[in-house]
């Protein structure tokens, strides 16, 4: 490796020792595996089918463009997109992304409203450093993003969790939960066909909640990755457009509609947030990847985003629909809501049954789900699961719902 | 955008408002917009001349390497470089940093002991998260690198200096210190061409150093960014070569050694960290991105890294070189001593300068490099400064001397 051979003088050393008095932090009592993600593991196999990921398919990846994309950013400008980089991000991405948001929602975002994360998935994390302290309260939907839980955790939040139902969350139970805990810091909302319920909140539910939450100067978190893939109905406004007091964080992202390998998301928020979520980002690592962003811009502009989409969503919707009529004629048992875009299925089966137990009978008949218990911050409702329909093709679907229900109707609730 | 128009019901919307009283969390008091920062920004102009960053020339990047990296990943294998991938890292990059570090070093690491990070600073955001309660004691050396305080500051530490001279960290300060706070939670160090003084632990420090830090249990997080840039003297073996308690967690970037704009760094550390380290990345950021680190093994394919580094040193050492003639020659007030490596020259002014001050005129002459009290996490040492050499060509080099050497001679101390 080296042009002069290394000094060594002695061989490996306290690696393979488990120092077992690793004095670590409080907060890391709540860090635990997931038993799911371990379970999981052992089903990554090909004969497996997995309803389980929140992933697109890679099949309907943009390689072509992603391909040209990157030959001219290398082209015109490597310097820049291989060197380090601001940590706002790429100036014309941020441009774009607000000229987008307006366009879409008729707000009046300008690229500096933009901060450019790795996934949104920091975001969550960004703010849960600039928000949280221990003992804070956080609302969210019952049940809400798993990976939300996991961002938010590590801060010490009290999780609350708000009442919903198929129209989204229910204003009397965030009004009634908002008199009790005044003082709440966050609340926590995927209106845009949710993961895991794949739910939309009507628009009378997204201005409802927006007064409440007006009342109360709490910051809303708006998290909106899978807004673009709708298969049918309205899009509706985010709650971003209903407000009126600058605590509306929006968390967009390039996973579902471009490709997840980049890890290119974005929070829109007043600049009083973003300023410090800047100053937190810094410290995170520094930005995120320079060339990654620069040959997202690249992409978009070699067709608008909403080509890109209409290419993913006439296949998902046919996959949305193959999975609920094999559902109503295999496991009619399960009972669910046809979902208006998004990636996931969400069933609920007779109270008496436990999804975490089934799951794990799930490897002798090679079918994998999320027990949907995982996405409630307090625990119960194990009669549930979330069931994903972007990565299999209809063959597949209608192959794993069989399973699916094979499983079920060999086991004891 | 959308397929049908989206309802929207109102124009913007609260952005423009400055809410005033949000509630942020505790730890955001220390997190300030770095004054130099800003004074850094508008120096960032073609006639400057800045000695200020720490980045490395992008004239020297391997664009064509990187060209042909990206197609054989994107020909080979686009459907898992653009899709989620595990937290843990690529395979093959994880096993390939492995066996880099055991043939370098004499370690006995495998794959499994490697986390890749978005960026080594993103493992340093980690190792805090882990480790760090509130008030818990961060000994490092005095000066340190600045992002680390950045990346440590958030979770509420104090910071303890240990003294430092040419030879590296004192062990006799290091140990009267730990004497004091044996209960200190983490030592962190940066051995090699330290950001930001340049300098290297001897041996015979590196050595003494680990015998303390193992009677006293503290964590070790080594930081070796710049191990690679080295222009005469041996490769030392690293702290983590002299562990046998399993205490030290080594922290390795490309980003100085291929570039910066991919975001890809690692931690080696032992499983009983790792494992811990894994969790909290996956609610921070899920995975770093699954093409950039596919690319990076692929250059690796290519070509040794020492292949790669070999095209770096003889350029960065001739310009470290042109700086300190050129500082010998027009500014002999400001000691020095040469660095064997890396991209940092660390300067001493008199003490009754303030480089602060000094730095805030900078903007007259058009010259720009950072007050070296910034590294220090307790203050002080305002008459110190950092110079980076790497960026600078010695046409430039020379040039921005005699600016900075004209900026001294014209203010008063």
């Amino acid at each position: 490796m080296a042009q002069q051979r290394t000094v060594v003088e002695q061989g490996n050393s306290g690696l393979g020792k488990q120092a077992g008095r690793v004095r670590f932090a409080k907060r890391t009592d709540r860090m635990k595996a997931s038993e799911i993600r371990e379970i999981l593991k052992l089903m990554a196999q090909p004969d497996f089918i997995s309803f389980a990921g929140g992933i697109p398919d890679p099949d309907l990846f943009p390689v072509e463009e992603v391909r040209i994309a990157t030959e001219r950013v290398l082209q015109q400008s490597f310097r820049t997109a291989l060197q380090y980089a601001p940590t706002e991000g790429y100036g014309p991405l941020r441009e774009w992304i607000a000229a987008y948001m307006n366009e879409t929602f008729g707000l009046g975002l300008e690229g500096a409203d933009v901060l450019i994360t790795s996934g949104s998935q920091q975001g969550l994390d960004l703010i849960g450093k600039l928000l949280l302290d221990e003992g804070d309260v956080v609302l969210c939907e019952s049940p809400t993003y798993l990976g939300a839980i996991q961002a938010f955790q590590p801060y010490n939040p009290r999780f609350i969790e708000i009442e919903t139902d198929n129209d989204g969350m229910i204003p009397e139970s965030l009004e009634s939960t908002l008199a009790a805990y005044p003082e709440a810091k966050l609340l926590y909302a995927v209106p845009n066909y949710q993961n895991p319920t794949g739910r939309t909140w009507s628009l009378e539910r997204r201005k409802r909640v927006m007064e409440i939450a007006a009342r109360y100067a709490v910051t809303v978190v708006e998290d909106d990755p899978y807004g673009e893939l709708r298969f049918e109905g309205d899009r509706l406004p985010p709650l971003q457009a209903f407000d009126q007091q600058g605590q509306v964080m929006y968390l967009g992202s390039f996973s579902k509609v471009l490709c997840p390998g980049y890890r290119v998301g974005w929070t829109a928020a007043p600049k009083v947030y973003l300023e410090k979520m800047v100053l937190a980002k810094q410290g995170v690592d520094l930005h995120t990847s320079s060339i990654n962003q620069m040959i997202i811009y690249e992409m978009l502009q070699q067709q608008s985003l909403s080509a890109y989409v209409s290419r993913l969503i006439g296949t998902y919707k046919e996959r949305r629909d193959a999975m609920a009529g094999v559902l109503r004629e295999k496991l009619p048992e399960l009972k669910f809501q046809l979902p208006q875009g998004g990636l996931f299925l969400w069933g609920e089966l007779p109270e008496q049954w436990n999804c975490r137990t089934l799951l794990e009978n799930g490897v002798q008949h090679k079918i994998a789900f999320v027990p949907g218990g995982s996405f409630y911050p307090n625990g119960g409702h194990e009669h549930t699961m979330r069931l994903n329909y972007s990565l299999s093709d209809e063959q597949r679907i209608r192959e794993g719902v069989g399973r699916l229900a094979a499983l079920i109707h060999s086991t004891q609730a």
